[in-house]
């Protein structure tokens, strides 16, 4: 069936309530779980949904928790999520690192015992739009080998960066690996193979079977040795931030919890008019488009589709929709 | 024949002087150049430094020019390189971010109209050293396609993070691209193949080959669209944050120079002790090795060939060391 933005939201938000969610806070994380699913983005929106919603009935996800400051120096400050939504931990350490920035130029936060922030993108946006430019990256359960290896032993740590433009935003939200479980899954429930290579089989051959790289786990890291440090360094800065759980310490557990996170905002219009910001954005942007006519621009595509189905209203499953109204 | 560390730094520091560098500033940049050579990264340390002394003649290097004060707010510093030495520049904004480091917790500066830093990763040693976490990149002249095009249109830009630690930092020092050029020249002079991919031919098939690379110009960004996308934000971000230029202005210069860098240091030390902080690195650096015993930790290899390098002197070409020694 065809579904509205406001549909969407309002049938999570009503689900959100029924769970536990005081209704301002309900709002915030539908809001979230619906912009993310309207970008195209349906592994980290409604199709994560049901999930998050089982998490919350685990007793994984405190729907009333709320972060707690641990520790302030300067233009930087610790929290601890107290295991809250991720979605909302994550909106309010966005803003906490835009006020220090605001204050002093740059400002870090870290944030520790939080859950899974849905779409990192989300904050990059939310900071852009402020007129900041957003890093931020999150530790994850294992679930990439450390490359050289076949074991699963670092999690594939999504690192956002975000420049603001005021067409759109310039929004980067990766994993360390060349795919998620997301789009290996999309693949394979399609029929498809990877357009590119995504991991290695059983037989540690390179493969673009999504099939055969779920089956083996061994999912690509980005730039194979590169990838895998990055994800390192990324998880060690995470933890000692936020004094938090390093991977290896949350593959401990059954299930994935206990995120450390880190958000960084940096008040650039201090050096540099926006209009002057937009300027070497577009510049840029058309150099490469000149020369390599396929070339994108990250969250490009994701505003893209943001305008059509906002138009157009998107397909959902009557299952699934039936689902998450009865969640 | 066999030079040892001493003789080498000696070598280059005369050079130096005789182009124009002052006995001091020579020094510094002979050490580096030296301590980059002994770390193995011959790429950016003997093998470089021909060209650039060629620099320093042609004028592309003023020996003499020292960083300007642009900006200063809160946090955040911008300076202009004036084309000085990348080195000499490069050190003194890792200072300049330490001691705003050490003032806010955070600091981050913005360096434009600079020169190639050689080694990125000496950088991040230096302010690992101080017990200070650190984050930085450069733009370069374009030097690779933008996925999915194969027309050079991008920088390779590299980026680096640092995190103290007792024993030994973790210094990742990481181009945008698979390889690097010099890494491709050695492969290709060695008449060996490239371990992994590296990038693709004249017919646009992923290939080994280091010559049918170095033909194309098609290297491969680490991660495909990821890599390319983050090679995008870097540089405009570097170029935003010190009001310099872009890749693709760079790239309407016969020579690479007129660079734009980011500096960024985290007192980590506020938020937690050292000890605990190694604790973190070796518990997880053990979960990875248990599982993935080829699995490294990025710099490991920089200090182990310096350990190995310092103790037998490192074999010098005859031709190079003569050349060396005349430029």
């Amino acid at each position: 069936m065809k579904v509205d933005y406001r549909a969407l939201k309002e049938r999570f938000s009503s689900m959100l309530v029924r769970v536990g969610f005081e209704s301002s806070r309900a709002e915030m994380v539908a809001r979230v779980f619906a912009e993310t699913t309207f970008d195209g983005v349906y592994s980290h929106g409604i199709n994560r949904f049901p999930r998050f919603i089982g998490d919350v009935k685990a007793g994984t996800v405190d729907p009333v928790a709320v972060p707690r400051l641990i520790r302030r120096s300067g233009a930087m400050e610790q929290w601890d999520g107290q295991k809250g939504p991720g979605i909302l931990n994550a909106l309010y350490c966005t803003e906490r690192a835009i006020a220090l920035a605001k204050k002093s130029g740059i400002g870090c936060v870290g944030l520790r015992n939080t859950n899974h922030w849905m779409r990192g993108g989300t904050y990059g946006w939310k900071a852009a739009e402020q007129g900041l430019m957003f890093l931020g990256w999150t530790n994850t359960i294992p679930n990439m080998p450390a490359w050289p290896g076949n074991a699963v032993s670092q999690g594939n740590n999504p690192f956002i960066v975000a420049i603001p433009h005021e067409k759109a935003p310039l929004v980067l939200d990766m994993a360390m690996s060349q795919y998620s479980y997301g789009k290996l899954e999309w693949y394979r429930r399609n029929g498809k193979q990877l357009p590119e290579y995504g991991g290695y089989d059983l037989e540690n051959r390179l493969t673009k079977d999504p099939a055969a790289i779920l089956e083996s786990g061994r999912i690509l890291p980005i730039g194979l040795w590169k990838g895998s440090a990055l994800s390192l360094v990324l998880d060690l800065s995470a933890a000692i931030l936020s004094g938090g759980s390093t991977s290896c310490r949350i593959g401990e557990g059954a299930t994935e919890t206990d995120l450390s996170q880190v958000y960084m905002a940096v008040d650039i219009g201090r050096f540099m008019e926006q209009e002057k910001i937009d300027h070497l954005i577009e510049e840029t942007l058309q150099y490469n488009k000149t020369r390599n006519p396929g070339s994108r621009c990250p969250g490009q595509r994701s505003m893209e589709e943001r305008m059509a189905n906002r138009k157009s209203g998107i397909e959902v499953p009557d299952r699934l929709w039936k689902e998450i109204g009865e969640l």
